[in-house]
């Protein structure tokens, strides 16, 4: 730790803090960072030192750090109403004009909103909206739920158990019922001389040989994020969503679109889902949800979901679910203006959207440039999101040792050039701000490629 | 509905809502209450109807609905720095600052926080911090969760299985392993015949009971209310606490006080422990901690599950758990402000805790003196929230029949005087904002003998 006495910042974090997803050892050999404020896509520590973020924050941040109209949009609000819930029949006139601008976005029509904290908490809720909806209906044992490995729908113990990451094994995670297929990720899991195109039918047949073995009447949905997130930005193989939406209407399962990092823009739609090309039957929304400015999330119902849990909870005069905070009146405000900033333009300026589709390219040349490395497996990646998979052996795709704790590295040495990116399994985030300007881009690339190069160097010989 | 033309608040808010925790008959009647905004403990709807709001928002909005100096602590914030995260060793400075105040205030040294968007993922995360502890420990057993009958910790699928109420019977919850013991309502629970210590000394039985049946290698903690909120105002039958936590020790199975609603001066006490004489192993808070302004729950965890955790998570160098918004600083810095100005005082305010402790006693006796009436079995309550019940018959606290909806139609009747205060089961209950005055606690009670004599009248004849 750079400064161990006992009132710095770094030793003060680690009194009394109980680190979540953090690697310890690189917190207990470099310190914790201690963040003071933001400027645009850059936050500064307490020691003053500046980092673009190319995470932007937990890929939520997409409008920056300091984003006046945000800001100003919580202030106006705090002096308004700065707090109350969404039970009882009552709630803020903010949440029903945020409710109203969600069934306009969705992507189908009469649509209902059902207000959380957090993406995690509205993916448990939808799973208890279905095990509800499967007694109402007679079919008591509809409670089993199909992800795919590497996907991530949070941590609540139910949300963790929908993530298909080996890690929640040491929870004792998955719970029963929760069954994770194969990631639709071709240049990984493609056996040899598969084509795309057989591997895309392969995975529809995996899923239906599951629905039939499992028994359709066993199923209560199909949840998958558009392009996987935290599994290491992930789109799916060509024509993905297309081979299995089929297969689940046949079987009356509904799919679900966990949209938590995809919803609002990151691939330069406004969903992920219409960028790969499907519709949904509900959507799991967050993050930029409100440009990370206030803790949310929503599950938004499509028609035909909508309709039968509202006929099952009118048999029961009242659904008995809610969060203290779901709809609050400062986070529905801050998402109205966030959705404004981002698909509209707010204030003068253009909308982020359009800032997405412009850099697209310009990103992608980016990691296409850096994907050249003898070291770098494939570059993937979808609008401003993508991967870089670190290889020990390009031909074979073969991965480093893991005690090398390769990508851990590079994110720590980018970090000392003041970039923070993500290391994921052996692969490196890259999800900047919505926005990043060309100067920007080449800042982030230009450091990524010094920390990729000195790495690469000291663990590769 | 009042008023059923498309472009109402009230139609505008129906449209696209998908109601949680709201009775449907009352609300398809009398129209969803839109509000707009707050003075101090009234709320104002959009036709400008002003209530008095007994329920403090969810019992969190203990400051009221405009405290000027909570908002401008969040505005300060937003300005500063409106977002970020907790994860990969980096955290903001308001995040560490807030650590620090609530390990100086919690009941045990050296306490480490872990920070959520509410109590349902704050007791979510406990159960997985407790299994993942398990495993690592070599007891992969060690998974069932004690908690009472009337217990509410939240609604996630394991925060909803922990909460003993049999709505949750709808989603095919509780999940297995969680395991509801009597409430500890001596009015409700007690035997002819049986004293308070009699019945305490019972519980304790059957807790012993309980452990020794289930064996005590299975059970992962014992997590309890100090005072029970949502079951209904449940004080604990004199010297439960003290009578259970021995057994608990004896079998080596933590004690964790869930103190979402009795935590920051509820009871006239910071945390509930204190006020009913018991050191807990954990602390689970939210609500009050940021006053209502912020969504923000917290594990608060003693020196000996810290310690036993941060063992078990060196061994796999990260502990793979958290949210997005964990440590949010601008929840952070409300939080930080709003303990100030209910413990400390700020900005020339008394603290709000002694308005609790003075008014406490007035509360009693408005309590106590509606408790007079035939129709109410019993008053209970501690520090400013009570509860009181309704009866058929008051000698043997016959309830109503329940399709008479006798909570609800006193609740409506209430709010059609100008007050909101909240039906459970045939309860009412009360629990006015810290900042309550002797004119606003006359109206209070004015206004609820008036609706009860209403209601009774129609009900009992």
């Amino acid at each position: 730790m750079p400064e161990d006495h006992a009132n710095s910042w770094e030793a003060r974090a680690a009194a009394h803090s109980f680190y979540g997803f953090t690697d310890l050892p690189s917190v207990r050999e470099r310190g914790t960072v201690v963040v003071t404020h933001g400027e645009g896509a850059y936050v500064v520590d307490t020691h003053g030192r500046r980092y673009l973020d190319a995470n932007s924050g937990l890929w939520n941040m997409v409008a920056g750090f300091d984003h006046p109209g945000l800001a100003a949009a919580a202030k106006a609000q705090y002096d308004r109403f700065p707090g109350y819930h969404a039970f009882f029949g009552r709630m803020s006139d903010q949440t029903v004009m945020l409710s109203e601008r969600l069934a306009a976005l969705a992507p189908f029509n009469d649509a209902k909103v059902f207000y959380t904290n957090s993406g995690s908490e509205a993916n448990d809720t939808l799973v208890k909206m279905l095990w509800f909806l499967a007694r109402a209906e007679g079919q008591p044992a509809r409670r089993k739920i199909l992800t795919r490995k590497n996907a991530y729908h949070g941590v609540t113990a139910v949300s963790a158990s929908m993530t298909g990451k080996p890690y929640n094994e040491v929870f004792g995670l998955p719970l029963d019922g929760f069954i994770h297929l194969t990631c639709p990720h071709y240049w990984r899991e493609g056996r040899p001389g598969e084509s795309e195109a057989q591997f895309t039918r392969r995975l529809a047949e995996e899923l239906d040989e599951v629905i039939t073995r499992e028994g359709p009447e066993t199923i209560a949905a199909f949840v998958a994020e558009p392009v996987m997130g935290a599994g290491g930005v992930i789109p799916p193989s060509e024509g993905y969503f297309q081979a299995i939406q089929p297969i689940l209407k046949r079987h009356g399962i509904p799919l679900v679109s966990d949209e938590v990092i995809c919803g609002f823009g990151r691939t330069g739609e406004v969903w992920g889902a219409d960028a790969l090309g499907f519709t949904p039957d509900a959507i799991i929304a967050s993050k930029a949800l409100t440009a990370g400015y206030f803790p949310m999330g929503a599950v938004i119902l499509g028609p035909e979901l909508a309709d039968r849990l509202q006929v099952a909870v009118d048999a029961i005069e009242e659904f008995p679910h809610g969060f203290t905070a779901s709809g609050h009146p400062v986070g529905c405000a801050v998402a109205l203006k966030a959705i404004e900033v981002i698909l509209d333009g707010a204030d003068g300026a253009a909308p982020l959207i359009d800032n997405v589709r412009r850099m697209t390219p310009v990103f992608e040349a980016g990691m296409a440039r850096l994907a050249q490395h003898p070291h770098i497996g494939e570059w993937r990646g979808r609008g401003l999101m993508g991967a870089l998979e670190a290889v020990a052996d390009k031909d074979s795709g073969t991965p480093f040792a893991g005690h090398l704790s390769v990508s851990e590295r590079i994110a720590n040495t980018c970090t000392d050039l003041g970039l923070i990116c993500r290391p994921l399994g052996q692969a490196v985030v890259l999800c900047p701000p919505f926005i990043l300007d060309d100067g920007q881009m080449d800042e982030m690339f230009g450091k990524l490629e010094t920390a990729l190069e000195r790495v690469f160097a000291e663990v590769a010989g």
